[in-house]
Protein backbone atom coordinates (compact mmCIF):
# COMPACT_ATOMS: atom_id res chain seq x y z
CA UNK A 1 0.00 0.00 0.00
CA UNK A 2 1.26 3.70 -1.25
CA UNK A 3 1.49 5.11 2.31
CA UNK A 4 1.37 8.67 0.49
CA UNK A 5 -1.98 8.53 -0.76
CA UNK A 6 -4.49 10.30 1.30
CA UNK A 7 -7.34 8.53 2.86
CA UNK A 8 -10.82 8.87 4.69
CA UNK A 9 -11.79 6.04 6.47
CA UNK A 10 -15.36 5.37 7.92
CA UNK A 11 -19.28 5.89 6.51
CA UNK A 12 -19.98 8.83 7.82
CA UNK A 13 -16.52 11.09 7.10
CA UNK A 14 -16.71 9.58 4.03
CA UNK A 15 -20.55 10.63 3.29
CA UNK A 16 -19.39 14.24 4.73
CA UNK A 17 -16.58 14.05 2.54
CA UNK A 18 -18.30 13.35 -0.35
CA UNK A 19 -20.99 16.43 0.13
CA UNK A 20 -18.12 18.46 1.29
CA UNK A 21 -16.95 17.85 -2.13
CA UNK A 22 -13.79 16.66 -1.60
CA UNK A 23 -11.44 15.49 -4.53
CA UNK A 24 -12.29 11.24 -4.37
CA UNK A 25 -10.81 8.97 -6.63
CA UNK A 26 -12.71 5.62 -5.66
CA UNK A 27 -14.34 4.37 -2.51
CA UNK A 28 -13.17 0.54 -0.98
CA UNK A 29 -16.06 -0.89 0.26
CA UNK A 30 -16.31 -4.50 2.14
CA UNK A 31 -17.85 -7.09 0.10
CA UNK A 32 -21.30 -7.97 1.31
CA UNK A 33 -21.97 -4.85 3.07
CA UNK A 34 -25.88 -4.12 3.22
CA UNK A 35 -28.16 -2.16 5.31
CA UNK A 36 -29.97 1.88 5.29
CA UNK A 37 -26.73 3.89 5.29
CA UNK A 38 -24.89 1.51 2.85
CA UNK A 39 -27.78 1.92 0.37
CA UNK A 40 -27.62 5.68 1.12
CA UNK A 41 -23.74 5.93 0.86
CA UNK A 42 -23.82 4.01 -2.52
CA UNK A 43 -26.65 6.09 -4.39
CA UNK A 44 -24.25 9.26 -2.65
CA UNK A 45 -21.36 7.93 -4.92
CA UNK A 46 -23.15 7.41 -7.54
CA UNK A 47 -25.11 10.83 -7.83
CA UNK A 48 -21.69 12.43 -7.96
CA UNK A 49 -20.21 10.07 -10.06
CA UNK A 50 -17.44 8.47 -7.94
CA UNK A 51 -16.37 5.35 -8.54
CA UNK A 52 -16.33 2.39 -5.76
CA UNK A 53 -15.48 -1.04 -5.75
CA UNK A 54 -16.12 -3.92 -3.52
CA UNK A 55 -12.85 -5.62 -2.11
CA UNK A 56 -11.70 -8.28 0.53
CA UNK A 57 -12.37 -7.18 4.33
CA UNK A 58 -8.40 -8.13 4.49
CA UNK A 59 -8.07 -4.65 1.57
CA UNK A 60 -9.11 -2.55 4.09
CA UNK A 61 -7.44 -3.51 7.28
CA UNK A 62 -4.06 -3.46 4.90
CA UNK A 63 -4.91 0.85 4.98
CA UNK A 64 -6.23 0.74 8.01
CA UNK A 65 -6.24 -1.56 11.21
CA UNK A 66 -8.62 0.56 13.15
CA UNK A 67 -12.45 0.72 12.58
CA UNK A 68 -13.04 1.08 9.20
CA UNK A 69 -16.91 0.18 8.90
CA UNK A 70 -16.22 -1.48 5.56
CA UNK A 71 -15.37 1.96 4.25
CA UNK A 72 -12.42 3.58 2.71
CA UNK A 73 -11.94 6.74 0.33
CA UNK A 74 -9.02 7.41 -1.33
CA UNK A 75 -8.22 11.17 -2.36
CA UNK A 76 -7.38 12.10 -5.15
CA UNK A 77 -3.45 13.49 -5.76
CA UNK A 78 -4.67 15.99 -8.26
CA UNK A 79 -7.26 18.28 -9.28
CA UNK A 80 -9.34 17.24 -12.01
CA UNK A 81 -10.10 19.54 -14.43
CA UNK A 82 -13.79 19.22 -15.77
CA UNK A 83 -13.11 18.32 -19.60
CA UNK A 84 -15.55 21.69 -20.34
CA UNK A 85 -12.70 23.26 -18.41
CA UNK A 86 -9.64 21.63 -20.25
CA UNK A 87 -10.95 22.29 -23.75
CA UNK A 88 -11.59 26.05 -23.07
CA UNK A 89 -8.48 26.15 -21.83
CA UNK A 90 -6.80 24.96 -24.62
CA UNK A 91 -8.80 26.66 -27.35
CA UNK A 92 -7.64 29.71 -24.65
CA UNK A 93 -3.82 29.19 -25.49
CA UNK A 94 -4.32 29.90 -29.38
CA UNK A 95 -2.29 26.66 -30.70
CA UNK A 96 -5.12 23.91 -31.64
CA UNK A 97 -5.13 22.06 -28.92
CA UNK A 98 -3.92 18.03 -29.04
CA UNK A 99 -5.59 16.03 -26.27
CA UNK A 100 -4.40 12.43 -24.88
CA UNK A 101 -7.41 10.18 -24.11
CA UNK A 102 -6.60 6.66 -22.46
CA UNK A 103 -8.61 3.94 -23.05
CA UNK A 104 -8.23 1.12 -20.20
CA UNK A 105 -4.17 2.11 -19.13
CA UNK A 106 -3.66 0.51 -16.04
CA UNK A 107 -0.42 0.86 -14.73
CA UNK A 108 0.35 4.34 -12.94
CA UNK A 109 3.84 4.30 -14.31
CA UNK A 110 2.39 4.30 -17.89
CA UNK A 111 0.12 7.06 -17.35
CA UNK A 112 3.12 9.05 -15.96
CA UNK A 113 5.24 8.39 -18.62
CA UNK A 114 2.96 9.26 -20.71
CA UNK A 115 2.17 12.31 -19.38
CA UNK A 116 5.57 13.50 -19.15
CA UNK A 117 6.01 12.95 -22.98
CA UNK A 118 2.62 14.76 -23.54
CA UNK A 119 3.76 17.60 -21.66
CA UNK A 120 7.38 17.89 -23.58
CA UNK A 121 5.04 17.63 -26.94
CA UNK A 122 2.87 20.45 -25.59
CA UNK A 123 -0.42 18.45 -25.73
CA UNK A 124 -3.14 20.35 -23.63
CA UNK A 125 -5.06 17.96 -21.65
CA UNK A 126 -4.99 14.24 -20.97
CA UNK A 127 -8.10 12.36 -20.47
CA UNK A 128 -8.62 9.54 -18.20
CA UNK A 129 -12.13 7.23 -17.62
CA UNK A 130 -13.14 7.51 -13.58
CA UNK A 131 -13.49 3.61 -13.73
CA UNK A 132 -11.21 0.85 -15.44
CA UNK A 133 -8.19 2.92 -16.25
CA UNK A 134 -4.97 4.19 -13.62
CA UNK A 135 -5.94 7.24 -11.95
CA UNK A 136 -3.10 9.97 -10.46
CA UNK A 137 -1.57 8.42 -7.24
CA UNK A 138 1.72 10.03 -6.30
CA UNK A 139 3.02 7.27 -8.00
CA UNK A 140 2.50 8.26 -11.52
CA UNK A 141 3.02 11.73 -10.57
CA UNK A 142 6.61 11.19 -9.64
CA UNK A 143 6.82 9.06 -13.12
CA UNK A 144 5.48 12.07 -14.62
CA UNK A 145 8.49 14.34 -13.44
CA UNK A 146 5.88 16.73 -12.92
CA UNK A 147 3.93 16.41 -15.66
CA UNK A 148 0.76 15.47 -14.39
CA UNK A 149 0.51 18.71 -11.77
CA UNK A 150 1.66 20.62 -14.48
CA UNK A 151 -1.44 19.66 -17.08
CA UNK A 152 -5.04 19.55 -17.14
CA UNK A 153 -6.50 15.99 -15.75
CA UNK A 154 -10.07 15.21 -17.02
CA UNK A 155 -11.57 12.71 -15.39
CA UNK A 156 -14.84 11.44 -17.19
CA UNK A 157 -17.13 9.13 -16.13
CA UNK A 158 -17.35 7.68 -19.96
CA UNK A 159 -14.72 7.90 -22.78
CA UNK A 160 -17.01 7.25 -25.21
CA UNK A 161 -19.28 10.85 -23.99
CA UNK A 162 -16.54 12.89 -23.71
CA UNK A 163 -15.35 11.95 -27.68
CA UNK A 164 -19.17 13.10 -28.68
CA UNK A 165 -18.47 16.17 -26.47
CA UNK A 166 -14.66 16.41 -28.19
CA UNK A 167 -16.16 16.14 -31.58
CA UNK A 168 -18.84 19.15 -31.49
CA UNK A 169 -15.88 21.13 -30.29
CA UNK A 170 -14.18 21.03 -33.80
CA UNK A 171 -11.64 17.63 -32.53
CA UNK A 172 -10.69 15.35 -35.10
CA UNK A 173 -10.45 12.06 -32.92
CA UNK A 174 -7.69 9.76 -33.88
CA UNK A 175 -7.45 5.98 -32.45
CA UNK A 176 -3.23 4.60 -32.72
CA UNK A 177 -3.79 1.36 -33.25
CA UNK A 178 -1.98 -2.34 -34.25
CA UNK A 179 -4.85 -2.79 -36.50
CA UNK A 180 -4.82 0.70 -38.42
CA UNK A 181 -5.56 1.87 -41.59
CA UNK A 182 -3.19 4.08 -42.63
CA UNK A 183 0.33 5.51 -40.92
CA UNK A 184 0.65 7.89 -38.46
CA UNK A 185 2.57 9.60 -41.12
CA UNK A 186 -0.77 10.14 -43.20
CA UNK A 187 -2.66 11.53 -41.03
CA UNK A 188 -2.97 15.31 -40.37
CA UNK A 189 -2.28 16.18 -37.17
CA UNK A 190 -2.88 19.78 -37.26
CA UNK A 191 -5.62 20.81 -36.35
CA UNK A 192 -7.72 20.06 -33.01
CA UNK A 193 -6.80 16.57 -32.36
CA UNK A 194 -8.06 13.63 -29.51
CA UNK A 195 -5.39 10.64 -29.64
CA UNK A 196 -6.95 7.68 -28.20
CA UNK A 197 -4.54 4.82 -27.28
CA UNK A 198 -5.33 1.62 -25.93
CA UNK A 199 -4.62 -0.26 -22.37
CA UNK A 200 -1.67 -2.70 -23.58
CA UNK A 201 -3.45 -5.89 -23.37
CA UNK A 202 -6.94 -4.99 -24.50
CA UNK A 203 -6.16 -2.32 -27.04
CA UNK A 204 -8.86 0.46 -27.45
CA UNK A 205 -12.28 -1.29 -26.85
CA UNK A 206 -14.75 -1.86 -29.83
CA UNK A 207 -17.01 1.02 -29.08
CA UNK A 208 -14.29 3.72 -28.30
CA UNK A 209 -12.26 2.56 -31.52
CA UNK A 210 -16.10 2.89 -33.52
CA UNK A 211 -16.31 6.50 -33.09
CA UNK A 212 -12.89 7.49 -34.31
CA UNK A 213 -12.19 9.52 -37.32
CA UNK A 214 -8.96 7.82 -38.61
CA UNK A 215 -7.18 4.81 -37.25
CA UNK A 216 -3.76 4.73 -37.59
CA UNK A 217 -0.98 2.77 -36.85
CA UNK A 218 2.55 2.97 -36.08
CA UNK A 219 4.60 0.90 -38.23
CA UNK A 220 6.19 -2.00 -37.10
CA UNK A 221 9.09 -3.36 -38.46
CA UNK A 222 10.49 -6.12 -36.35
CA UNK A 223 9.27 -9.56 -35.11
CA UNK A 224 7.88 -8.31 -31.42
CA UNK A 225 5.41 -5.91 -33.46
CA UNK A 226 3.99 -4.13 -29.97
CA UNK A 227 5.71 -1.17 -28.71
CA UNK A 228 5.17 -0.17 -24.78
CA UNK A 229 1.69 2.00 -24.44
CA UNK A 230 3.83 4.65 -23.05
CA UNK A 231 6.38 4.97 -26.16
CA UNK A 232 3.47 4.46 -28.80
CA UNK A 233 1.99 7.57 -27.60
CA UNK A 234 4.93 9.52 -27.25
CA UNK A 235 5.44 8.78 -30.88
CA UNK A 236 2.37 9.49 -32.11
CA UNK A 237 2.48 12.81 -29.63
CA UNK A 238 6.00 13.70 -31.78
CA UNK A 239 4.62 13.31 -34.93
CA UNK A 240 2.49 15.93 -34.22
CA UNK A 241 4.76 18.05 -32.80
CA UNK A 242 6.80 17.36 -36.21
CA UNK A 243 3.93 18.36 -38.70
CA UNK A 244 3.42 21.20 -36.61
CA UNK A 245 6.94 22.89 -36.88
CA UNK A 246 7.39 21.65 -40.44
CA UNK A 247 3.74 23.54 -41.41
CA UNK B 1 19.26 -9.46 -5.44
CA UNK B 2 18.03 -10.69 -8.38
CA UNK B 3 17.69 -14.28 -7.73
CA UNK B 4 17.66 -15.31 -11.33
CA UNK B 5 21.00 -14.01 -12.09
CA UNK B 6 23.98 -16.76 -11.95
CA UNK B 7 26.80 -16.59 -10.28
CA UNK B 8 29.68 -18.20 -9.61
CA UNK B 9 31.22 -18.80 -6.61
CA UNK B 10 34.43 -18.29 -5.38
CA UNK B 11 38.42 -17.17 -6.48
CA UNK B 12 39.57 -20.69 -7.97
CA UNK B 13 36.00 -21.22 -9.72
CA UNK B 14 35.98 -17.61 -10.94
CA UNK B 15 39.32 -17.45 -12.23
CA UNK B 16 38.53 -21.27 -14.17
CA UNK B 17 35.18 -19.82 -15.68
CA UNK B 18 37.25 -16.82 -16.71
CA UNK B 19 39.41 -19.32 -18.57
CA UNK B 20 37.05 -21.52 -19.64
CA UNK B 21 35.48 -18.38 -21.44
CA UNK B 22 32.16 -18.13 -20.34
CA UNK B 23 29.98 -15.46 -20.32
CA UNK B 24 30.66 -12.71 -17.11
CA UNK B 25 29.11 -9.97 -17.21
CA UNK B 26 30.78 -8.30 -13.88
CA UNK B 27 33.32 -9.46 -11.01
CA UNK B 28 32.49 -8.62 -7.65
CA UNK B 29 35.83 -7.91 -5.56
CA UNK B 30 36.08 -7.51 -1.69
CA UNK B 31 37.43 -4.04 -0.84
CA UNK B 32 40.86 -4.63 0.42
CA UNK B 33 42.08 -8.25 -1.19
CA UNK B 34 45.55 -8.63 -1.97
CA UNK B 35 48.15 -11.60 -2.12
CA UNK B 36 49.57 -13.34 -5.51
CA UNK B 37 46.39 -15.50 -6.41
CA UNK B 38 44.23 -11.94 -6.14
CA UNK B 39 47.02 -10.49 -8.90
CA UNK B 40 46.62 -13.31 -10.87
CA UNK B 41 42.82 -13.06 -10.75
CA UNK B 42 43.24 -9.08 -11.85
CA UNK B 43 45.26 -9.61 -14.52
CA UNK B 44 43.62 -12.42 -15.75
CA UNK B 45 40.03 -10.10 -15.65
CA UNK B 46 41.99 -7.44 -17.38
CA UNK B 47 43.55 -9.65 -19.55
CA UNK B 48 39.76 -10.87 -20.96
CA UNK B 49 38.28 -7.31 -20.57
CA UNK B 50 35.79 -7.78 -18.35
CA UNK B 51 34.77 -5.39 -15.51
CA UNK B 52 35.04 -6.12 -11.59
CA UNK B 53 34.14 -3.67 -8.93
CA UNK B 54 35.52 -3.64 -5.47
CA UNK B 55 32.67 -3.96 -2.89
CA UNK B 56 31.96 -4.02 0.75
CA UNK B 57 31.90 -7.89 2.14
CA UNK B 58 28.13 -7.20 2.80
CA UNK B 59 27.55 -7.21 -0.64
CA UNK B 60 29.18 -10.40 -1.57
CA UNK B 61 27.58 -12.21 1.67
CA UNK B 62 23.84 -10.81 0.31
CA UNK B 63 25.00 -12.98 -2.85
CA UNK B 64 26.19 -16.04 -0.98
CA UNK B 65 26.04 -17.16 2.74
CA UNK B 66 28.55 -19.73 2.05
CA UNK B 67 32.64 -19.27 1.50
CA UNK B 68 32.87 -16.87 -1.74
CA UNK B 69 36.64 -15.83 -0.78
CA UNK B 70 36.05 -12.15 -1.53
CA UNK B 71 34.82 -13.11 -5.11
CA UNK B 72 31.59 -13.52 -7.14
CA UNK B 73 31.25 -13.40 -10.59
CA UNK B 74 27.56 -12.42 -12.24
CA UNK B 75 27.34 -14.44 -15.36
CA UNK B 76 25.35 -12.87 -18.27
CA UNK B 77 21.87 -12.96 -19.41
CA UNK B 78 22.74 -13.32 -23.24
CA UNK B 79 25.66 -14.13 -25.29
CA UNK B 80 26.87 -10.74 -26.05
CA UNK B 81 27.64 -10.44 -29.95
CA UNK B 82 31.09 -8.84 -30.92
CA UNK B 83 30.94 -5.30 -32.64
CA UNK B 84 32.57 -6.29 -35.92
CA UNK B 85 30.06 -9.85 -35.94
CA UNK B 86 27.26 -7.18 -35.68
CA UNK B 87 28.39 -4.81 -38.14
CA UNK B 88 29.07 -7.42 -40.39
CA UNK B 89 25.46 -8.96 -39.81
CA UNK B 90 23.86 -5.99 -40.14
CA UNK B 91 25.43 -5.06 -43.76
CA UNK B 92 24.43 -8.81 -44.20
CA UNK B 93 20.62 -7.71 -43.68
CA UNK B 94 20.17 -5.87 -47.12
CA UNK B 95 19.23 -2.38 -45.09
CA UNK B 96 20.98 0.44 -44.01
CA UNK B 97 21.61 -0.28 -40.63
CA UNK B 98 21.01 1.34 -37.73
CA UNK B 99 22.79 0.51 -34.33
CA UNK B 100 22.00 2.44 -30.80
CA UNK B 101 24.94 2.92 -28.41
CA UNK B 102 23.91 3.75 -25.26
CA UNK B 103 26.43 5.76 -22.94
CA UNK B 104 26.29 5.61 -19.25
CA UNK B 105 22.27 4.14 -19.36
CA UNK B 106 22.46 2.62 -15.61
CA UNK B 107 18.54 1.75 -15.61
CA UNK B 108 18.12 -2.28 -16.84
CA UNK B 109 14.27 -1.61 -17.27
CA UNK B 110 15.45 1.96 -19.63
CA UNK B 111 18.00 -0.33 -21.33
CA UNK B 112 15.26 -3.12 -21.70
CA UNK B 113 12.15 -0.51 -23.52
CA UNK B 114 14.94 1.15 -25.94
CA UNK B 115 15.87 -2.76 -27.16
CA UNK B 116 12.02 -3.15 -27.49
CA UNK B 117 11.59 0.25 -29.57
CA UNK B 118 14.96 -0.78 -31.71
CA UNK B 119 13.79 -4.07 -32.41
CA UNK B 120 10.16 -2.37 -33.85
CA UNK B 121 12.09 -0.31 -35.87
CA UNK B 122 14.27 -2.85 -36.79
CA UNK B 123 17.15 -1.81 -35.64
CA UNK B 124 20.21 -3.88 -36.43
CA UNK B 125 22.37 -3.74 -32.98
CA UNK B 126 22.74 -2.03 -29.55
CA UNK B 127 26.18 -1.14 -28.28
CA UNK B 128 26.73 -1.10 -24.05
CA UNK B 129 29.80 -0.20 -22.55
CA UNK B 130 31.45 -2.96 -20.42
CA UNK B 131 31.54 -0.61 -17.87
CA UNK B 132 29.41 2.21 -16.39
CA UNK B 133 26.31 1.16 -17.40
CA UNK B 134 23.30 -1.51 -17.30
CA UNK B 135 24.13 -4.57 -18.51
CA UNK B 136 21.93 -7.53 -19.52
CA UNK B 137 19.72 -8.92 -16.97
CA UNK B 138 16.71 -10.89 -16.44
CA UNK B 139 14.79 -7.59 -15.74
CA UNK B 140 16.25 -5.72 -18.62
CA UNK B 141 15.35 -8.57 -20.66
CA UNK B 142 11.50 -8.73 -19.24
CA UNK B 143 11.25 -4.95 -19.76
CA UNK B 144 12.56 -5.34 -23.13
CA UNK B 145 9.39 -8.08 -24.05
CA UNK B 146 12.06 -10.20 -25.04
CA UNK B 147 13.86 -8.07 -27.75
CA UNK B 148 16.95 -8.34 -25.90
CA UNK B 149 17.47 -11.99 -26.80
CA UNK B 150 16.37 -11.18 -30.38
CA UNK B 151 18.66 -8.42 -31.15
CA UNK B 152 22.43 -8.05 -31.61
CA UNK B 153 24.01 -6.36 -28.33
CA UNK B 154 27.61 -5.73 -28.42
CA UNK B 155 29.38 -5.00 -25.09
CA UNK B 156 32.21 -2.86 -25.83
CA UNK B 157 35.23 -2.14 -23.58
CA UNK B 158 35.32 1.48 -24.52
CA UNK B 159 32.46 3.32 -26.75
CA UNK B 160 35.18 5.59 -28.39
CA UNK B 161 36.56 3.08 -29.96
CA UNK B 162 33.09 1.59 -31.21
CA UNK B 163 32.90 4.75 -32.98
CA UNK B 164 35.75 4.92 -34.94
CA UNK B 165 34.96 1.38 -35.80
CA UNK B 166 31.67 1.94 -36.80
CA UNK B 167 32.49 5.29 -38.48
CA UNK B 168 35.31 3.43 -40.48
CA UNK B 169 32.76 1.51 -41.72
CA UNK B 170 31.03 3.82 -43.23
CA UNK B 171 28.22 5.16 -40.64
CA UNK B 172 26.98 8.25 -39.54
CA UNK B 173 27.36 8.46 -35.89
CA UNK B 174 24.62 10.83 -34.39
CA UNK B 175 24.04 12.21 -30.99
CA UNK B 176 20.43 13.05 -29.56
CA UNK B 177 21.39 15.38 -26.94
CA UNK B 178 19.12 18.50 -25.69
CA UNK B 179 21.95 20.70 -26.99
CA UNK B 180 22.09 19.67 -30.58
CA UNK B 181 22.30 21.91 -33.49
CA UNK B 182 19.74 20.78 -35.44
CA UNK B 183 15.95 19.14 -35.23
CA UNK B 184 16.32 15.52 -35.93
CA UNK B 185 13.63 15.76 -38.79
CA UNK B 186 16.39 17.73 -40.26
CA UNK B 187 18.71 14.53 -39.97
CA UNK B 188 19.05 11.74 -43.06
CA UNK B 189 18.66 8.60 -40.97
CA UNK B 190 18.64 6.69 -44.14
CA UNK B 191 21.96 5.47 -44.71
CA UNK B 192 23.78 2.91 -42.00
CA UNK B 193 23.25 5.05 -39.10
CA UNK B 194 24.82 4.76 -35.20
CA UNK B 195 22.37 6.91 -33.03
CA UNK B 196 24.11 7.36 -29.44
CA UNK B 197 22.00 8.36 -26.44
CA UNK B 198 23.22 9.34 -23.05
CA UNK B 199 22.19 8.57 -19.45
CA UNK B 200 19.27 10.62 -17.88
CA UNK B 201 21.15 12.71 -15.58
CA UNK B 202 24.25 13.30 -17.45
CA UNK B 203 23.76 12.97 -21.06
CA UNK B 204 26.51 11.63 -24.00
CA UNK B 205 30.37 12.70 -21.94
CA UNK B 206 31.81 15.28 -23.80
CA UNK B 207 34.89 12.60 -25.56
CA UNK B 208 31.90 11.05 -27.23
CA UNK B 209 29.99 13.58 -28.09
CA UNK B 210 32.93 15.38 -29.57
CA UNK B 211 33.51 12.26 -31.94
CA UNK B 212 30.05 12.47 -33.14
CA UNK B 213 29.12 13.38 -37.03
CA UNK B 214 25.81 15.38 -36.05
CA UNK B 215 24.62 16.49 -32.42
CA UNK B 216 20.99 17.20 -33.23
CA UNK B 217 17.39 17.14 -30.90
CA UNK B 218 14.57 16.45 -30.57
CA UNK B 219 12.05 19.63 -30.51
CA UNK B 220 11.05 20.66 -26.44
CA UNK B 221 7.56 22.18 -26.23
CA UNK B 222 7.10 22.35 -22.41
CA UNK B 223 8.37 23.24 -19.44
CA UNK B 224 9.45 20.18 -18.39
CA UNK B 225 12.27 19.90 -21.00
CA UNK B 226 13.47 16.37 -21.06
CA UNK B 227 12.14 12.65 -22.08
CA UNK B 228 12.26 9.80 -20.58
CA UNK B 229 15.44 8.19 -22.18
CA UNK B 230 13.95 5.35 -23.54
CA UNK B 231 11.21 7.54 -25.22
CA UNK B 232 13.70 9.54 -26.49
CA UNK B 233 15.39 6.68 -28.00
CA UNK B 234 12.44 5.87 -29.26
CA UNK B 235 11.44 8.89 -31.31
CA UNK B 236 14.55 9.17 -33.16
CA UNK B 237 14.38 5.49 -33.91
CA UNK B 238 11.10 6.14 -35.44
CA UNK B 239 11.98 9.38 -37.16
CA UNK B 240 14.47 6.84 -39.20
CA UNK B 241 11.64 4.84 -39.70
CA UNK B 242 9.32 7.22 -40.91
CA UNK B 243 12.35 8.42 -43.34
CA UNK B 244 13.14 5.38 -44.47
CA UNK B 245 9.11 4.47 -45.24
CA UNK B 246 8.31 7.48 -47.21
CA UNK B 247 11.88 7.44 -48.96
Amino acid sequence: MDEKINYIIGMRPVMEAVMAGKKIDKVFLKSGMGGDLFAELVALLREHNIAFQFVPVQRLEKISRGRHQGVIAQLSSIDYVPLEEAVENAFKSGDAPVFVLLDGISDVRNLGAIARSAECAKASAIVVPARGGALVTPDSVKASAGALVRMNISKVSNLKEAIYYLKDAGFKVVAATEKGDEMIYNVDFRGATAIVMGSEGKGISPAVLALCDVRCRIPMLGEIGSLNVSVATSIVLFEAVRQRILA
